[in-house]
C-alpha cells in the first residue's frame, strides 16, 4: 500500500512559470520599495536605449518624463532616438521574460539577461493594472507601430491589447510609457537624478533629459560626440570553459570533426593549437564531435590547460579609460588629488573582464564619513546592494591604514574620498536579476583589490608628501615668527637696521632662497639682480617669474617675455643643484621709490610653497 | 525602406530557457566559488529533507556523506528518512527548474521557489558532466525507485538516463548522489560544518550526521523529540494584495459572484466583512468576478483599506521561540548575558512575518572584533551576502552606543557579542534565488530594528548594572583589605579577639549580611542559627541554602530539603525589606569541633555576589 503522505504531497507539485516566479519574487528584480521600483525601471529602459544606440552607432538622445498619477503611482515615459524595434519583435521584447538579443553574445553590453524591461512591464501590470504602451519606428520611411501589452503570467507570453500604426514625428526610435506604484525621490544617492548623473559620468557621449514630476527639467548634455569604441563579439575562450558546457558544444556543433570544431568554436585556437590540443588529450582530430564521450571531453578540457593558448581578445570589452574616469571625478567633485587605473584584462570562467578604479581625495569631501563608493558594471551605475557586492568586499579587505586612510573595525574606510570602481565584462556575474551587486568571484575580488592598492599607493605618496610639507610649514611658521623678533631686538640693541633674515630661514629650512636687489643708479636708472640659492639637499628645477609693469633692458640671461594685460612676465628657466646659486640681472628706467615699493615679489613656478623663501611659489606645470 | 540596423538586431532576438539562464548565471543560485557550491547543495538538500519530514510529521534523520572524487571534485550523498517522492514526480522535482509544491502555498517553509535542488543538479552536470542519482521509496511496502537524471538546458525538461526498481533497506526516504566541482573547507563560518551546526541550533528536532571527506563523522544529535508546531496554509490576506494580483484572482476564480469570491479567496473575510467591502467599494455583491473591470478592482482594493479587517492568522508561521533561541545561544557560546525577543507578527505585501532576535554578550567572545551576526530565514541559516541583507542594514541603522556597544564608522558594532536574527514568513523576500540575503523591505527592517532595540535595552541595563557592580566590587575589595587589618591591629592593641567585621562590611556596602552561629549544648547537641539582615536600600528576594552532610532537627521554620549525594540541601525562601532581618534555627546531633570547622558556609541563591556578605552567592533561577 503506497504511503498516503507522499501521494498527498505529490498533488501539490506543479510547474511554475517564470513570470509567476518573478511576480511573487519581484524584490529579486529590484522592485522592493517605491523609490527603488522607479529607479529600476529607469535603469532598465536607459540601459536598453544606450545599448541599442551603441549597436546602431547613434549618439544617444534619451528623454525621461516622470509624472505623478496618483497618491502612490507614477507614469514613466522614456523616449530614445535609437534604431527602433521591428514590429514582430515588439511584443516579445517587452512582454516576455527571458527574451533578448544580448544573452548569448560574448561582448560587453548593459543588458545581458533578457529580463530587464519586461520585469518593469510585469511590475506595472501588477501594481497599476494597466498595459504598457510602446511606440517604435525603425526608419523615417517606416510606419510607427503602437502597441499596448501585458504579460500572461501563467504562460509568460505577451498579451496584445492594441496593435496599430500611428503618426509619430521621430525619424526612428522607441517610446515606452508605463504606470506603476513607485515614488520619485530627490536629494539622496539612491535617486533617479543621481542615477542619471552617474550614468552621464561614464557615458559622456549620451544626452539625457529628465522632466521631473514638478515640471523641472534637468539636462545632462553630452560631453563628447565620440561614441565609445564598440565592443566586438567573440567566441568563448578555452580557459574557464566548464565540462558540461564543452559537452553541450560538442553535442550541438555543426562541425563534423574535432579539429575544425576546436578552431571554429573557440577564440585563440588556430590550426597549430588545435593539433597540440588533440595531441595532449590523446584524441584523434578526425573524431566526430557528437560521439565524444564524457571522459574524452574531460581529457580535452585537461589539454586546454596543458597547451599554451593566448589570452582572450579584449576588443569584446569597452572600458571607460583612465582619462575619462579622471575627468568625470574632477568635474563632479571638488578635490585635491585624483588617481586612476585601468587594469589589464583577466578571465573568470572563460569571460574576459577589466577592472578600473578612480580615487578622488580631499577638497570639500566629508572627513568623518565613510568613503563614498561609486560602483559601475559595464558603464551602468550600481545604486543598491553595496554591502553585497564583491567591489565592497574588496574595499573592506584592503588594509587602508598603510595608505594613510582610517579604517575603523576593518570595514569601509572613513575619510574625505570618493572611490569609483568599474567592472567591465562579457558577462558580469551579478548576484541577482536586479543587477545591483557583483558576486564574490575570487579572481574579480583580487583584481579590484590590486586596482585599489595601485591608487592607494599613489594616494599614500601624495599624503606623505603633504605630511612632510605640513611639518615644514609648521617649522617655517615658528622660524618666521621667532627669527624676525630676534632680529628686531638685536637691531634695536645694536642700534642698527633690521637685517634680512631670509637667507637664515632658507638655510635653516634647507630650501630655495630668492633675493631681489634693486639699486638706483642716478635718477633715471635702476639695476635689478635676482639671486636664487639652493640651500636644500635636492636639485631644484623651476621657472623664475618676475612680473612687473615695465619693459626691462640689458637682461642677462635674456628671459622669455609674455605680455599679460599691463604686466610683462619675465621668465627664466633654472636648474639649481644643492649648494649652487645663480643670478639674473637687468635694468629699468626712471622708477620712483614708490614704484619700487609697489613691485610684487618674484614667483617660483614648479615648487611647493614650503620649498621657497623670499618669493611666491606656484605649482604650475613644468 | 526599412532600417537595416533594427532588422539586423532583430535576428539575434530569441527566447532564453530558464535552465540556460541559470547555467550562465549560476552565481545567482549560489554557485560562485568551490566552497560555496558545496554549501549551497547541502543547504538545498537539507532544506528539502526537513520540509518533507515536517510535512509528514516525521522526526528528521539526515545523513550527509561528502567524498573527494578528484582534484577539484567532490561526491555528495544525502539520505533522509522522509516520506519519499512518488515515482512520477521524481524526474521533475530534481531535473526541472521552477517546479515544486511549496511555491503557491501560503505558509512558512524552507523551500519556496521551486529552484533549489534542481539548481544543484544543473551545476553538477555543468561541472562534472555526470547525471544525478536518486533513490526514493514512499513506504515499506513500496518499491525503491532508482533514477539517473540530467536537465536538458535548452528546454528545461528532465532527461531520464536510467529508471529502475532496486533493493533499498530503508522503510521510506530519499537518497541523492551527485558529483560536482566544489571543495570541502573547515574552520570558518562559511562551511558545511557551521551550516549544520547553525541548522541544529534552530531545528533541535533533527538528527544530522555528517561524514567528512577524511572519514571523520560528526553527529548533531536531536535535542528534542518534539516536532515544531506545523505551519498551516492560509489564504492571502486582503491587506498588501496588489491590484494586478486581485485582477488575476477575479479572472481565474471558480466563484460566480463577488460576495463568495471575497469570502473564499481571502483570509479574515466573512459574510459581514464581505458585505462591508462591497458597500465601501460601491460594487454589487452579485457581480460576476470575471466581468469586474480594472477600475472596479481598484475600488475594491481601496475598500480593503477602508473596512476594518482582522490581522492575518499567524498559525501559518512557526517561529523558533524565545526559549529555544536562549538555549541555542547558551549551548553554543560561553557568555555572561543573553537577551531574546520574539516580536508579534507583521505583514508586508500581504505576507505575515515574525522577527526574532537573540543577543549573547561577554564571556569568552572576542572583544575587538565586529559582533557576530547569525542570520536565519524560516529556520535556515544564511551564510553568505551578509552585507546585502536587510537584517545587516537594520544592525547598522541602530545606534549601538546608547546600549553601551561601540560602533565605529556607524557600521557593524564592535564588541563581545553574538546577534541571532530570525525572519519567518510565508514568503521571505530574498534578494536572489540563492536565498542568502533578505531584501530591503522597509517594514521588515523596522521590525528587525525594533527587536534589536529591545534586546539592546536589556543589554544596556545589564551593562550599567555590571558597571555599578564593578564599582561596588572595587569598593568592597578596598574595604575588605583595610577593615580586617584595622580590626587586627585594634585587637592586638587591646589584647582582645579579632572582631567579626562582616556586619561592618555589609553596613558600609549596603548589602545582605548572612551570619551563621553555632552553639554547642553539652556533648551531643549543637544549636545553629542563621541570620540574614538587609543593610541595602532595596528588597532582597532570595533562597537561603544550608548544604551540610547531616540531618537537622527542630528547624524553625521548616526548610525544603533536597538530598544531593551525601549532602542535604536545606532551602529557605526569604523576602527581606530594607532594614529588616530574619533568622532560621535548627539543631544537630553530636558534632565535633572538627566537624563544625568543616561545614561549608551558607549559600544565597538569586543575588549577585557583590550583594552578599558572609555567604556564597549563586545567581540561579528564582
Amino acid at each position: 500500500m503506497p504511503n498516503p503522505i507522499a501521494e498527498e504531497l505529490a498533488k501539490k507539485q506543479q510547474a511554475i512559470s517564470v513570470a509567476e516566479f518573478f511576480e511573487k519574487n519581484r524584490q529579486i528584480l529590484g522592485f522592493d520599495s517605491a523609490p527603488r521600483s522607479l529607479i529600476t525601471t529607469v535603469k532598465e529602459a536607459v540601459d536598453n536605449s544606450l545599448d541599442a544606440c551603441e549597436e546602431a552607432e547613434i549618439l544617444p538622445d534619451i528623454m525621461l518624463h516622470i509624472q505623478r498619477s496618483g497618491k502612490d503611482d507614477v507614469v514613466i515615459i522614456i523616449e530614445d532616438n535609437g534604431p527602433g524595434i521591428v514590429k514582430e519583435q515588439i511584443p516579445k521584447v517587452f512582454a516576455k521574460l527571458l527574451y533578448g538579443s544580448r544573452f548569448h553574445a560574448l561582448k560587453q553590453s548593459r543588458g545581458q539577461q533578457g529580463i530587464g524591461i519586461s520585469a518593469s512591464v510585469l511590475y506595472s501590470q501588477l501594481t497599476a493594472g494597466h498595459p504598457t504602451k510602446i511606440i517604435s519606428k525603425i526608419s523615417p520611411d517606416s510606419p510607427a507601430h503602437f502597441y499596448e501589452l501585458m504579460i500572461n503570467t501563467n504562460t509568460n507570453d505577451p498579451e496584445v491589447l492594441s496593435d496599430k500604426i500611428i503618426e509619430w514625428d521621430q525619424p526612428h526610435g522607441t517610446r515606452v510609457e508605463m504606470e506603476m506604484e513607485a515614488s520619485y525621490v530627490k536629494g539622496r544617492r539612491q535617486s533617479v537624478y543621481e542615477y542619471l548623473k552617474a550614468t552621464a559620468i561614464v557615458n559622456p557621449h549620451a544626452r539625457l533629459t529628465l522632466i521631473e514630476p514638478d515640471g523641472g527639467e534637468v539636462l545632462f548634455e553630452r560631453a563628447t560626440d565620440q561614441l565609445p569604441k564598440p565592443a566586438k563579439e567573440i567566441l568563448p575562450h578555452p580557459h574557464g570553459i566548464e565540462l558540461g558546457t564543452l559537452m553541450k558544444m560538442l553535442r550541438y556543433t555543426e562541425r563534423q570533426k574535432l579539429g575544425p570544431f576546436l578552431r571554429y568554436s573557440f577564440s585563440k585556437i588556430g590550426h597549430l593549437t588545435s593539433e597540440e590540443i588533440c595531441k595532449a588529450s590523446g584524441l584523434d582530430p578526425e573524431l566526430v564531435p557528437q560521439e565524444i564521450t564524457r571522459d574524452q571531453s574531460k581529457k580535452l578540457l585537461g589539454a586546454f590547460q596543458k597547451v599554451k593558448i593566448m589570452a582572450p581578445p579584449t576588443d569584446c570589452l569597452s572600458p571607460i579609460g583612465e582619462e575619462l574616469i579622471y575627468k568625470g571625478l574632477e568635474k563632479e567633485f571638488n578635490v585635491d588629488f585624483i588617481a586612476t587605473t585601468t587594469r589589464s584584462a583577466s578571465v573568470f570562467s572563460g569571460n574576459p573582464f577589466v577592472v578600473e578604479v578612480g580615487l578622488a581625495y580631499g577638497g570639500s569631501l566629508q572627513k568623518d564619513d565613510r568613503i563614498d563608493i561609486m560602483r559601475f558594471a559595464n558603464r551602468v551605475p550600481l545604486l543598491y546592494q553595496q554591502g553585497g557586492c564583491v567591489t565592497t568586499h574588496a574595499v573592506e579587505s584592503v588594509k587602508w591604514k598603510q595608505y594613510g586612510v582610517n579604517q575603523p573595525g576593518g570595514s569601509i574606510p572613513v575619510g574625505p574620498a570618493v572611490l569609483l570602481i568599474h567592472v567591465a565584462s562579457t558577462n558580469v556575474p551579478f548576484t541577482s536579476e536586479s543587477k545591483d551587486a557583483i558576486a564574490d568571484i575570487p579572481v574579480i575580488q583580487d583584481e579590484v583589490e590590486l586596482a585599489i592598492k595601485e591608487v592607494g599607493r599613489k594616494l599614500n605618496r601624495y599624503l606623505s608628501r603633504q605630511g612632510t610639507l605640513k611639518k615644514r610649514r609648521e617649522k617655517e611658521i615658528i622660524i618666521n615668527k621667532v627669527l624676525p623678533r630676534m632680529a628686531e631686538k638685536l637691531a634695536e640693541a645694536l642700534n642698527r637696521e633690521i637685517p634680512d633674515i631670509n637667507p637664515v630661514v632658507a638655510k635653516v629650512m634647507g630650501n630655495l632662497l630668492i633675493s631681489r636687489k634693486i639699486e638706483k643708479i642716478g635718477d633715471d636708472k635702476v639695476n635689478v639682480s635676482i639671486t636664487a640659492k639652493n640651500f636644500g639637499s635636492k636639485k631644484y628645477d623651476f621657472k623664475l617669474h618676475d612680473m612687473i609693469p615695465y619693459k626691462i633692458n640689458n637682461a642677462v640671461p635674456e628671459p622669455r617675455v609674455i605680455t599679460i594685460g599691463n604686466d610683462y612676465d619675465h621668465i627664466w628657466t633654472m636648474v639649481l643643484f644643492p649648494g649652487s646659486s645663480r643670478a639674473v640681472t637687468y635694468s629699468l628706467e626712471s622708477l620712483t621709490d614708490d614704484d619700487i615699493a609697489r613691485l610684487s615679489s618674484p614667483i617660483v613656478e614648479g615648487l611647493e610653497e614650503e620649498m621657497v623663501t623670499g618669493a611666491k611659489a606656484i605649482k604650475g606645470v613644468i
